[in-house]
This record gives C-alpha cells, sequence and structure tokens, in this order.
C-alpha cells in the first residue's frame, strides 16, 4: 500500500536520505566558494562535481541546470549566514546597535557577498539567468531587511523608519563592493561607527 | 631642427590631432557601451574598434591593451560624468541637500556604473586587470568624494563629518546595485528622501 513501509524498508531509506542531503550540501558549499573564487565563466556543474567529490551524475541528479545549482547555493549559503547571525544576538533586538550594524555589514564582505555578486552581475547579461537570480536577489532581501528591523529593535510604524533601515543595508551593499579589490577593513569601521552615532539618534 | 615646424606642418598636423582625439573618445564611448551591455567577457578590442567604426589597428594604436582600453574608457566617462555633476551645481554647495544627495546616486545608476561594475568584478578574479583597476577605483572614488564634500557643504575637520559622508558614498553604490537587476527607482528615492532629512541633521 501507498505510504506504507516495514521497517527494514525505513532502516534502509534513512542513510541513503542522510547521504543524499549530505551530497547535495557539500554541492552547494562548493558552488559558493567556485563562483566567489572563478567566477560566473569558470563556475560549471562538472567543476563543483569534482570539487565536491561528488560524479556530474549525482550533481545533475541535484541540480538539473547550472543555473538551478548556483542560484540554490547561494540562497542555502544565505540563509546559513542569517541564522548565524540571528544566534549572534539571542534575545533579539539588541542593546548595543553598533554591534549589531557591524555584523549586518559582515554579511557582505565574504565569499558569499562575492559569489552572489558575481551572479548578479553575470543574470544582469544572461536573460537565462536572470529571472531565477532576480526572484533570490528580492527574498534574500527580505529576510535580512527582516533581521535588521528585529535587531536593531526598529518601529516600522513610525513615518522613514523602514527607509532608514533600508540605506543602511544599501550601505552594507556597498561597504561590500568597496572590499571586493583590496581590504577596506579600517576605513569600513570608522564608517560603521559613524553611522551607528546617526542610527542611533535617528532610531530613538 | 626639432621643435621647430613651418607654417605648412603646423596646418596639416592640427586637425590630425584633431582627428585622433575624436576617434579615441569614439572608443572610449563605445569601450563603455560594450562593457555595460555585454559586461568583460563579451568586451574586446575588436567589438569596440567595430562598434566605434575604427580599425582594429587604429584601436590598438592608441590602447595597446585591452586592460589599457577598457579601463581608460571607465575612467573617461567617469570624468565626464564628475564634471556633469558639478555643472548642475555651479554655485558649489547647494542649499538643498536632498538634490545633491540624489545627483550623486544617480552617479551609480546608468551603464557607467554597469560598466564599472562589471570591470571591478572582473579584476576580482583576473590578475592582470587587477592593479589598474584598483588605481582606477581609488582615484575615481577620491574625486567623488571631494565632490560630495564640496557640494554637500560638509565640514571635514568635525569628527565623523568624512566618515558621515564616505557612508553616503557607500549607500549610493549599494543602491547601484540594487538597481542592476531590477528597476529600483521608487523604493531608492524614498530611501534617499529619508537619508537627506538625517544627513541634513548630521551635517548642519
Amino acid at each position: 500500500m501507498a505510504g506504507v513501509t516495514t521497517i527494514g524498508d525505513r532502516a534502509e531509506r534513512v542513510p541513503k536520505q542522510d547521504r543524499s542531503r549530505a551530497t547535495r550540501q557539500r554541492l552547494l558549499e562548493a558552488a559558493v566558494s567556485c563562483l566567489a573564487e572563478h567566477g560566473w565563466a569558470g563556475s560549471t556543474v562538472t567543476v563543483v562535481a569534482e570539487r565536491a567529490g561528488v560524479s556530474r551524475g549525482a550533481a545533475q541528479h541535484h541540480f538539473p541546470t547550472r543555473e538551478d545549482l548556483f542560484t540554490a547555493a547561494v540562497e542555502y549559503v544565505a540563509e546559513e549566514r542569517s541564522t548565524a547571525l540571528r544566534a549572534l544576538f539571542p534575545q533579539g533586538a539588541a542593546e548595543d546597535r553598533r554591534a549589531v550594524i557591524s555584523a549586518l555589514v559582515d554579511l557582505y564582505t565574504g565569499p558569499l557577498f562575492r559569489a552572489a555578486l558575481h551572479l548578479w552581475v553575470a543574470a544582469s547579461n544572461e536573460e537565462q539567468l536572470r529571472p531565477q537570480v532576480t526572484e533570490l536577489e528580492a527574498h534574500v532581501g527580505r529576510e535580512t531587511h527582516r533581521i535588521a528591523v528585529d535587531l536593531l529593535g526598529a518601529d516600522e510604524s513610525r513615518p522613514g523608519v523602514r527607509e532608514t533601515v533600508q540605506g543602511l543595508l544599501d550601505m552594507a551593499r556597498g561597504l561590500g563592493l568597496a572590499n571586493l579589490l583590496t581590504d577596506d577593513a579600517a576605513r569600513r569601521d570608522r564608517v560603521v561607527t559613524q553611522w551607528a552615532v546617526l542610527l542611533n539618534e535617528a532610531l530613538a
């Protein structure tokens, strides 16, 4: 009967699912590293499968197209980063807004941002990639905005607060871009300190 | 004798220089459009020469390498944009800071930003391109900062003012990125309005 499994079936199936999940995860992580290091032109399913130690066939079973693999990878790592960001402030809205702003800005300075940037820029010229990346960007952007509002304790029912937070996240993205070719950490730290002062007044 | 030219020589030389300058300018403009539309991978000296209606040999006479052509192009158009931005506010420091912020943000939403972004992202993976683009970015960044300080009437001798302006330009860059795949004009306008209020207070 459909839906009924014997204990024997179940025992065999569960580790198989685990293996499948582990393979998928290795592929996603390898895909983000590959994008960050080699850009879109140098990132193919074959290169990622090799890097993850997975056969090309297995990779294609999980992700039928190159576009599927790389958008899923950026989404997966973005979700991991969001979870890690919330975990930094387990109490929710933090007293120390500078720490929250600094952690938000950190989202845009690592390999994930570098990978996402390669994907965005490629999508701007490739019609095939564009719809998936546009949807991904909107989804990740909404989630990051929600986290920022929560952790900053921002009251979006007050006029201007929503746009204040949006502008902060735009600044964070711009800081990520400024860090692409050179280590911009020292300047970035001073900008974050100053904008934390401005935001503290604006959100008070 | 070296350095001495007859009137006849001069009459012949001047129009030739003009023609050469016009060719150079056509190449630079074609290079920026090409980068913005097709990205780094689709942008070669041959494609640009064709677009500009110039022979490949003439293009290579002006720009020995692909890297020379595209970095010179982004620099040239950035300087044109800077001049145009200053011309918008002929009196220097403007009363209306919102108008200045809006004009600064506009620098990052057109074809020039798109072209520069392709160049930055390519330089992050291509060692050959990196030093030239890093230098270009630093130079254009300093010039934009100087214009922003002048037009906003910002007093950088006051603590925090320099970082306030830097953060604003980072925000402008981030807004440019947010406009890459979708038309973000309506949201951007609201962010600019709100941050003009905050910056007016901060710079007062």
